[in-house]
């Protein structure tokens, strides 16, 4: 199992290596977790000449190890007076002969930059850039077999809610109530916050839930998942509330069905992520809803609700095999609510048969 | 209302331009709903000689509004594909005419500072500091009323907890509920992940909740608190689970119960924040606990649930009037647990009462 661990860090190694960088320090969570195996918060990791190191600022009356670390890694406790570990990391690659250290230039804030060149003023700091979200984008079998779980509990969750009584409860506690839910079948708690839409709050990406109730006649769209071992995965569903929905509901929701299936079929091994995009986006534009539609209509999920790639007009890349993402078309008419569909799939090439659905939860126009 | 804000930015106006900056960028989220009011997530603010402008990115398939700005500040909605607002804002100081632009740089990476440069070359950027969080430092009545109705809430939800059944419960059901139950009386969410420690987990600052099950003889240390309108509280308490509690926990429970006493008591106006600290501290290194505490003793609450001052043996400075701080000393004894007690109050002059307790949840050591 440790094994995983040290073999990135021997990737992301070679990959300094290949651009003259002895030493790289990672410090956005998501990509210490990869590295790492679990880590405290706000704990560092340093890859470097003498070896690699974990640095973890003390966790206040805690556990210092908070987390599991894969035991080939060296875990060094800062006391909390030694304040930034970043800092404390770049003294360590100084006194390990380091001549330069690639650093996250997109995480680390410049304030934290600068005293690391305090620190160690002939320490050259070079950028990381997004090496190891890179890694990362292509997942193995365990990684996926987590995000399965996570959808399984995920459809859990949404199914047991469909079962209950909606109309007169307001979103901001249906909303906790699927995260109660998502916990109780295993989670370790929610991918993200929970958003649950009604009426003309229907349709709309990430709404956050308020005290609106469910009215009949209603659009519901609700959007939700699971964080399981680290990973997270996503679902969004609309639903109607009452006996029949009106024409212009039918109307809508098979409209954006049809553009969330065309981005599902898409998805093949060495597709252009902005090819995906385009047929999910495609319909809804030539039925006059470009204008208001999201810029993106699906990204990479895993350590991280939104991580590459994303699928957009100008996203430049292809897919991979093993690659998850969302494909999460939605349309939302001002001052009457919307439609959003959004599921989880593995890229798989069409001789395993295609892309594998995560999120089976039925994508039929349920009235509830 | 909307002059609460626009007083703001005219003091941060005044403090820029007293360090020769004709031009600001505000981008840390706590920072820009000081003084805009509330804004889309992303929004920054950038104060310039061309007036007041809240430069927000388009909300995917959402209102590119949400939140209340303040209805004299220039709302400007990026189009998705412009990016980053933060580069738009280096480019709409240039065409001010701004020559220097401060820059919150313990916010911003390196990465997006270096984006604005290139944008801008010729602008000159500085470092605004923590210049807003010291005006947030002092609050003003209204924001104290935000925080007595969060903390009225949170005692609430913690009151009803108390009279359920805890024994078999786990740690994570029993912080949902509690997030539950502030939702359900009125909070916009928790002010920050509860924390609910059973066993040799408890008195650990942010433990996070396990699947241990509450046991007979436990200590239960729970931490929790509610977000009204922005506006985060905390508290902190334990209990001892079943009929009698045993001397170990009562000595302990007496200890802490003492220092964190002699830690509110120490709130004054003109009170050096090490000496707060060290008022609450003091006897529990004394009682041979130091090794393990924290390394501060509290903190300040508001806009964010961890915000200036630090109550801590190195911080330099002294309270003001009207600051809300907590006081939360604890004592973990590894393998058996502990016992942290927690409140926010605000301080105020001996002429007005002295401080003011805003979580009144009782401190007796209670025996579920």
């Amino acid at each position: 199992m440790s094994d995983v661990y040290a073999v990135r860090r021997g990737q992301l190694r070679d990959r300094c290596a290949a651009v003259g960088s002895a030493a790289a320090l990672v410090s956005r969570p998501a990509n210490v977790r990869y590295l790492a195996g679990g880590a405290p918060p706000g704990a560092v990791l340093l890859l470097g000449p003498g070896g690699d190191v974990l640095l973890s600022p003390r966790a206040p009356g805690g556990d210092p190890a908070d987390g599991r670390t894969d035991d080939q890694l060296r875990v060094s406790v800062l006391p909390a007076t030694d304040g930034d570990p970043v800092v404390a990391a770049a003294d360590l690659a100084t006194s390990f002969g380091a001549e330069s250290l690639a650093v996250e230039e997109h995480h680390l804030t410049v304030s934290r930059h600068r005293a690391m060149g305090s620190v160690a003023p002939r320490l050259r700091l070079a950028d990381l850039g997004a090496t190891v979200e890179q890694l990362r984008v292509v997942k193995d079998e365990e990684e996926i077999a987590c995000l399965r779980i996570a959808a399984e509990i995920t459809d859990q969750a949404l199914g047991e809610l469909l079962e209950s009584i909606l109309v007169g409860r307001t979103e901001r506690h249906l909303a906790l109530e699927l995260e109660r839910r998502l916990v109780d079948h295993g989670a370790d708690g929610p991918a993200f916050a929970t958003s649950v839409a009604t009426g003309p709050n229907s349709g709309q990406g990430r709404h956050r839930p308020s005290d609106r109730r469910v009215e009949e006649g209603d659009f519901l769209s609700v959007c939700l998942g699971a964080n399981y071992r680290g990973y997270r995965c996503e679902i969004g569903r609309t639903f109607v509330i009452g006996t029949t929905p009106a024409d212009w509901q039918i109307e809508l929701y098979d409209l954006v069905f049809a553009a969330q299936r065309a981005g599902r079929e898409a998805l093949v091994p060495g597709a252009a992520y902005r090819d995906v995009d385009h047929a999910a986006r495609y319909l809804l534009d030539s039925a006059g809803h470009g204008g208001g539609l999201a810029p993106w209509t699906g990204h990479g999920v895993g350590l991280e609700i939104d991580e590459d790639p994303q699928l957009a007009p100008a996203a430049m890349g292809k897919l991979d095999a093993c690659v998850p993402v969302t494909v999460e078309p939605g349309v939302h008419l001002p001052g009457r609510g919307g439609v959003r569909i959004d599921d989880t799939l593995v890229v798989r090439p069409e001789a395993d048969g295609g892309p594998e659905l995560l999120t089976i939860t039925t994508k039929e126009l349920l009235a509830l």
